[in-house]
């Protein structure tokens, strides 16, 4: 292949799918299976063409996406591959650095502590704690059950029953035992009156279903007593920290032992980037590393496989270096902020409608509402706009009645994105 | 920014940093701390321009590479990121999909089943193995133990003392026991006598360290009468099972309960592409999904978070379709085979030698070997060659005494790179 010419060839694809997204439906419209029978059977034994894998990129595999991209996306929690992150990760693809140790990648190892540092300050979080990234805040949160394992010699893992389901799934396969504790009124955890067989509580700030925010500052010192490791996860919200106005949130997070922060959510990266740090390198370190103190070198002091689960590590930081620079702090306060209006903007509209209702306040980017109606109807609303393609949401549940959910997270969207969404669910729920 | 323009610039940046890599330094030339200090210390508040995070990619990034791209990279295992998987990462990352459910990305779930499908068959190995992506070989073996232990209630773990490092961190970090047998004079694992109490044999295909081949075929036996699981980490050598020709280290694999082959080692496609295979995929996916099998719907029958430990899932089949595409099956082990006939001529230039000798014997692209001299000898001209930046070579120990291994991998090595690396031995050597 000629890479110049592929590579040409590639990026307008790139440029066009990003220019055309918004006219492509949100949700993918196939039925489990359909793509997998059009992909042949098996590889092919003579070379083909780049341009044969472009062109099968837009009849196989564009129907079967469900757009992130898309600035109609209000399902999970709303991201953006932006546009310097989407060169960045060309640039790390060609130079291919494989971090296993500093050696190996002094680039890759120290703009990663970098970078995670440069994101450490535009959150406010305590001078001095370690950041590294890991691929998911599945693996984040891993590790850090793992680090609390190691340090208290205990078992068992208390979250609320709102924490992310990653919570539950970590600690089931590193076979711990699971508390979930139930919530105030305001959807927050209550403090366990007990927690001295406990090695980990994860406090939530942000959950996934209603953005609530753990009473961090009171569940850190409720571990902190029975010698228990704070760990908040703030995958989500975490990142309007950047804008001093959302700390409000952050109260008591500077008490945690680890937190995990995701910028492929709302620092506009692309995945996996997900930040994680500890304000106690290292008894962490001491958890993953196979390196005896006695043996560590200067190289193996920057290692940063010594301070997660896998060995191998891409060079994620290149990413989120190009980001922040490219939009420079107050480039990415701006698109929160704007998010942040938005959701507003929704929820304003919702509360000032008979027919609607808000069922949690706003929080963030989020707004969790439902239609004056029975489940069924809710349901029935769901599934005809995400089948519509125009927007895609996603639902939860709250005290088991069934609540629509709208994430407002890709830096496309604007006013009248969220307008057109607002008619969707007007019209489909009418009709 | 404009992404045509910048676009443009990066790709054209990484057609010239693969033409020019041959001409830098192999092993990054810098001290640890080095290049942070020239880093800036934080964000900056206003937006800067692309091309300035390109002008420091040469002026910062650059000189802190120990380039894997290297035709002289012979160290660990030597990779390669083939031009169609680089292009690839773009598209991925412009599409940006999270296949955290099947609805979520339904062209990245399935995509990924028909791609590992598709390797299956070129390693040929038994139909209706269940197949999936994992970042690293770390991870792939985690999820193997996970399911080891729920699978069989047991809590210990055996391997090689020669498996790789991975396999001790993995077991650590879920808090199972490690044993670690010794092995035979062909550096193959001895076949434990009790297994009774275990829950996994992990087996290796081509060890770290000398490429060495356990006897999977007794290993699945012993295992498999005690109820064991057998899990194989084929990580490097799997993928010279391509070849026909050298299948002569697959025998038993078709036994095995699980399987890991990364093609970022050996099969063209960047960091990070693990694949992992269960023949028992229902008793797999049970270890890891929290929908109960009642609950379960046609969409999440495909869901591939359900068989591993992150939610979270990049499209990380693309750029392995577009290289076997791109390369074809033909094309792939004309590669392969052009690095074993390199790792054999290599090896044949050591043993006509009377100052060097093998120390073991050349399997697939490795050759380990030493000076007829002191361990101290050997380590000196490991540094110096390494300090040259012509080559990059790592070492290890056999029987307490410190060899030297060369790895041939990467696809644009040819003859006269394997020569150079040679003479560059012979020379500092003889300094």
């Amino acid at each position: 292949m000629d890479f110049r010419a592929d590579g040409a060839a590639a990026l307008e694809w790139a440029a066009r799918y990003l220019e055309r997204v918004d006219e492509l439906p949100v949700l993918a419209q196939v039925k489990p299976g359909e793509l997998s029978a059009r992909l042949p059977e098996s590889a092919p034994e003579q070379p083909e063409t780049f341009a044969d894998v472009l062109r099968d990129l837009d009849e196989l595999i564009v129907p079967a996406l469900t757009n992130w991209q898309s600035p109609r996306f209000f399902s999970y929690f709303a991201t953006t591959s932006s546009e310097p992150a989407i060169l960045a990760e060309l640039l790390a693809a060609a130079m291919n650095q494989v971090a296993i140790v500093w050696r190996a990648s002094p680039a890759s190892t120290e703009l990663e502590l970098r970078v995670a540092d440069w994101v450490r300050q535009l959150l406010g979080l305590p001078d001095g704690w370690h950041g590294h990234i890991e691929d998911t805040a599945s693996t984040s949160t891993l590790a850090a059950l793992i680090t609390a394992r190691h340090v208290t010699g205990r078992n068992v893992v208390v979250c609320s029953e709102h924490a992310h389901s990653s919570v539950e799934k970590d600690a089931r396969m590193l076979g711990m035992e699971l508390r979930k504790q139930p919530v105030d009124a305001e959807l927050r955890m209550i403090v366990p009156e007990r927690v001295d067989d406990v090695a980990c509580v994860v406090a939530t700030v942000g959950t996934t279903s209603f953005a609530s925010v753990d009473p961090v500052r009171e569940l850190a010192a409720a571990a902190h007593a029975a010698g228990a490791w704070l760990h908040v996860d703030a995958a989500y919200a975490g990142s309007s920290w950047i804008c001093e106005e959302e700390r409000w949130s952050q109260d008591g997070v500077e008490l945690a032992d680890s937190l995990v922060v995701n910028p492929h959510k709302w620092l506009l990266v692309p995945s996996d980037c997900s930040l994680v740090w500890t304000s106690r390198p290292d008894e962490w370190r001491e958890a993953f590393t196979l390196t005896p103190e006695y043996l560590r070198s200067d190289d193996e002091a920057f290692s940063l496989a010594d301070f997660g689960p896998p060995l191998g590590r891409r060079f994620r930081s290149l990413k989120l270096w190009a980001t922040l620079r490219v939009y420079g702090a107050e480039g990415l306060r701006a698109i929160l902020r704007e998010h942040i209006r938005l959701a507003g903007l929704f929820a304003g509209w919702v509360e000032d409608s008979d027919e609607w209702e808000l069922v949690a306040p706003r929080r963030f980017s989020l707004v969790v509402f439902r239609w004056n109606g029975t489940d069924e109807e809710n349901e029935q609303i769901l599934a005809r706009v995400n089948a519509s393609g125009e927007i895609f949401i996603t639902q939860t549940k709250l005290d088991g009645r069934y609540v629509l959910r709208l994430a407002i997270g890709n830096a496309r969207t604007t006013e009248e994105h969220v307008r057109r969404a607002w008619d969707v669910l007007n019209r489909e729920a009418k009709r």
